[in-house]
């Protein structure tokens, strides 16, 4: 290779989200465009985050990809919508700068491969919802690369529905739009990660089960057959859109936990008004839900609130000031299998002597090993560029670090 | 007791039903009157019924209830409810047949005391709704001891709403009415008993967990807080009975069965959409829901459909023709614990071996245990009179047999 400039790579990283006002259902399967807007919390990337290298040069002779080190499949359709996205943004910048100079033009062709690799921080064993991370990684690093700007939501949103809402940190909305090209199908930052610092996230990570159906397909049968789910999506969501954006700006955590719980509910509602039914969640994830409402009851308010996607997992939203108790209870009534692992994960929490009054009102029926691990997180800042050479996936050969 | 008449006895039964299309939820608490119509079949009594024996007699002093053989508290306001309507309709059947003789007034005074002894020919513990049958034939017997006719649907209804339906045999329409009063809020036969003779109802009992939140007081939490279930009752149900009375009318189990099925799963979505949440279907009810589909997946069509009350226990539905078969697979998917007692009663079930294909396409994580029996029956004729003496839960003396 005698060129000066034989490889160009740039690594970004990209945050998960969890929605407090869910999306479920598509009205156009081929550009993602949902039948409601939505909702989400972006989660920090110090505890789960996608890494994603792109490289280009001109002496590859593919397109390739690695996911998690191994080799993957390229063609498959929404990565490839993406790539053919970014790749026409790119064409169209470079025709519009013609005549003010070449400054935004990519310091290479077009026509050069490209080769990605992708990794996340947390196992994808742990049922969290990772397309959305990646998507937006890929999205965010590929923009990079070929010097992109401008609404990338909206191709995030083509590999990903979530995803277009994990470009962005903090709080963020995801507009359903009206056009039938969706574009203005896109996401909107409501409020930045700084907005409410003492708002934190603990994920319940549920013991491993058989994989349920997948959300691309049951959002689909949930469609064609919910006649619930229409209903929430034309009448009901509308309203808590405006209600949740409100409690958040207010920093309202009774009134943003109880919407909150309420979303997650109906959301699994419409999915066992689906035919045939979709049930998302099991026992545990039923016993985390009966747990939470008992220890609400017991101070007479929403300290605590669950939410959960298409998966056993729970999320839970809880002010700082509550988590050290609640990590506690949630030890008792869920005893860790003694796996010699680490149970809680994540920011640090300390350790809690909930009262005993507290423990007999909400502690009952413990299931030890029910719940795998616990991981506390807080809001977190959208897709990021990573500017240590040693972070890139991808070696000089263009080929992942530990192929080299 | 010198009198020739010191005691009056009458004896009646009367069917438990399951409903098909669902009511939940009161317009009125103390009326009961539903937010929607629903509609039940009404099941055979020789598997289930409750028998009830009233007696008057101008030597006892006190109304007394006796429910399974134990002295029960006659003060329960629906029973005192049902009690005061059923005097009420005497003295006014008595001022009403005034001139025309005394041919229509009951053989005693109304002032006399009242003994009720009650009991079902199934365990409590069976987990099936006892109440409709125990007001049905509560009201039934009295009507019957006072010489009461007219409109006693009404009567039963504010007992408890389901037993209204209770009243009639075969497939029974209870229609939610307009009216104040609740004159209006009545049940209805929509075909017989023999209407549908090659139909057959399989319930399968799970094996006992914890008692789920009470109907009447879930209910009420649902009223207050499901967007959905407000939605289902105001704009769905109305076509979903026109449907589902065609569909009986018909005989077309498919139609009949999809229906069904649907009516269960939008009336526990409804119940998920409550908050705080109501479960009723466990892991067992799930996989009952998945083994139904897989077993009409495999034959291409509707051979089983399933519904389920506020509890676990699925009621199943099919023809004759998928019986044996059917069974078959169960006792496969849910090998019964080796506890010595009888795994199917109810109507007989002949030995059937499934093919190897059907076996491997259904049969998945066979669940030993998870159901304690299974009961064959099929649709049945409403509340009768018991002509034989013999039979009276209460003794000459207005006692309990037993005590006797």
């Amino acid at each position: 290779m005698a060129d000066d400039q034989p490889l160009t790579r740039v690594t970004c990283t990209a945050p998960v989200n969890i929605a407090v006002v869910k999306y479920w259902g598509k009205r156009d399967e081929d550009l993602i465009l949902p039948i409601n807007s939505s909702l989400s919390v972006t989660l920090h990337q110090d505890q789960l985050k996608t890494t994603t290298t792109a490289a280009v040069s001109r002496d590859f002779t593919e397109d390739r990809l690695w996911l998690n080190g191994k080799e993957s499949d390229i063609e498959h359709p929404r990565l490839q919508s993406c790539l053919r996205e970014i790749r026409r943004l790119t064409r169209k910048r470079c025709s519009e700068s013609n005549g003010e100079g070449n400054s935004d033009r990519p310091p290479f062709s077009l026509t050069y491969k490209v080769h990605i690799a992708s990794e996340n921080n947390f196992p994808t064993a742990a049922g969290l919802a990772s397309s959305a991370a990646g998507y937006a990684c890929l999205v965010y690093t590929l923009a990079k690369l070929y010097g992109v700007e401008g609404e990338l939501s909206e191709v995030a949103r083509q590999g990903s529905g979530s995803a277009c809402r994990s470009m962005f940190g903090g709080f963020v909305q995801w507009l359903m739009g009206e056009e039938a090209d969706g574009k203005d199908s896109i996401a909107q930052q409501v409020a930045p990660e700084t907005h409410w610092p003492e708002l934190r996230i603990l994920i319940l990570v549920v013991s491993a089960e058989k994989k349920p159906v997948g959300s691309t397909a049951g959002m689909q049968t949930s469609v064609k057959t919910s006649l619930l789910l229409k209903h929430r999506a034309k009448a009901l969501v509308p309203e808590r859109m405006a209600e949740m954006i409100r409690h958040i700006q207010q920093r309202n955590f009774e009134a943003f936990g109880k919407l909150t719980m309420q979303e997650s509910n109906q959301f699994h509602a419409t999915c066992l008004d689906t035919f045939p039914p979709l049930f998302y969640l099991n026992d545990t994830s039923k016993q985390v839900i009966a747990l939470v409402h008992r220890f609400n009851a017991h101070y007479g308010k929403t300290k605590v609130a669950y939410t959960f996607d298409a998966g056993p997992n729970a999320v839970l939203f809880m002010l700082e000031e509550t988590v050290d108790e609640f990590v506690e209870v949630v030890r008792r009534s869920f005893p860790p299998a003694n796996n010699g692992g680490q149970f809680v994960k994540g920011l640090p929490v300390e350790a809690a002597t909930p009262s005993e009054e507290l423990l007999s009102a909400v502690v009952r029926d413990p299931a030890p090993g029910a719940l795998r691990e616990l991981l506390l997180t807080k809001p977190g800042p959208g897709p990021m560029l990573v500017g240590d050479p040693s972070a890139h996936l991808l070696g000089p050969d263009g080929l992942p670090q530990s192929y080299s």
